[in-house]
């Protein structure tokens, strides 16, 4: 794991972010981008707005070969290193001294939902849970109060708490 | 990108599922995990359950070491990905000719909500917008009568637009 006291860099990076959005009204509304082909039976390419690639596919037993995490691990994935990074931000711009996060995250998924097999099921997951754990000289007072604000403003929380308007379109050729 | 008929493989794993969870009211019920472990300022080495590691990371001027993509751009990257093996679930069960599937995601973010610097601006995404490129030889029709059928049961897109319980519990040591 990695040891920080509040972090400098990434105060300076909330300072000038912070004032820059309330000077500038355009500033701060960003666009995220993946794109991705089926390249085999389960397997995706994937490819995001940074540049990064990476492969989605499913165990074996799921008809896949296993090439790489499957969508709801990536998504579970997603949360997780959401919150970790949220809870850098936000100790950073608290003034709360962490040395470690370590999180792991768990889903339920009833597999009735995605195969269509009975009516009512929600093809998602069912529960979620997080469970973080935090290292660093603080009272746990300080740490609950950072774990509030990070829940508040954690954007992929909010993606799974909330809901989200998804506008789909489909061309044929 | 990669070429299927019906794909007999894909459709023996649905009818054997399925079956499966007719039958056995215990079976089917899937238990998803995911272990995060802040690794640098904002980087996080993740493992997921079917033992899959990977990175992510936020670019340089968000503080980070850009060793990864970001976990807004893998939670985009799962819809994307799901909703892409999910048109090959339900193209073979449909019987529904597909040669390729392509798919773009875009999402719209307020970087006043992460930062807490507006009130009521949610830190997630404010609106999603999936692209899907089809290529086969059936009629328009069938593959909006596909596209229903994925949308319905596409588990990535339910924690999108669905609202998901998640509970957080914090161990400070």
């Amino acid at each position: 794991m990695w040891t920080m006291s509040p972090n400098t860099s990434l105060a300076t990076v909330i300072e000038s972010a912070s004032s820059r959005m309330v000077r500038d009204e355009k500033w701060g509304h960003v666009v995220y981008r993946a794109t991705l082909d089926l390249t085999g039976a389960t397997e995706v390419a994937s490819e995001v707005g940074s540049g990064h690639s990476f492969i989605v596919d499913e165990p074996v037993s799921f008809g896949g070969a296993d090439g790489g995490p499957g969508p709801v691990e990536y998504a579970l994935a997603a949360l997780g290193s959401c919150q970790a990074i949220t809870y850098q931000f936000w100790a950073a711009h608290l003034g709360v001294a962490v040395d470690a996060v370590h999180i792991v995250v768990e889903g339920d998924l009833d597999l009735r939902g995605f195969f269509g097999v009975r009516e009512g099921v929600r093809p998602g997951l069912g529960a979620v849970r997080v469970h973080v754990e935090l290292r660093g000289p603080e009272s746990p007072e300080r740490y609950e109060e950072l774990a509030a604000a990070v829940d508040e403003h954690c954007p992929v929380l909010d993606i799974f708490t909330g809901t989200v308007a998804v506008e789909r379109t489909l061309t044929v050729s």
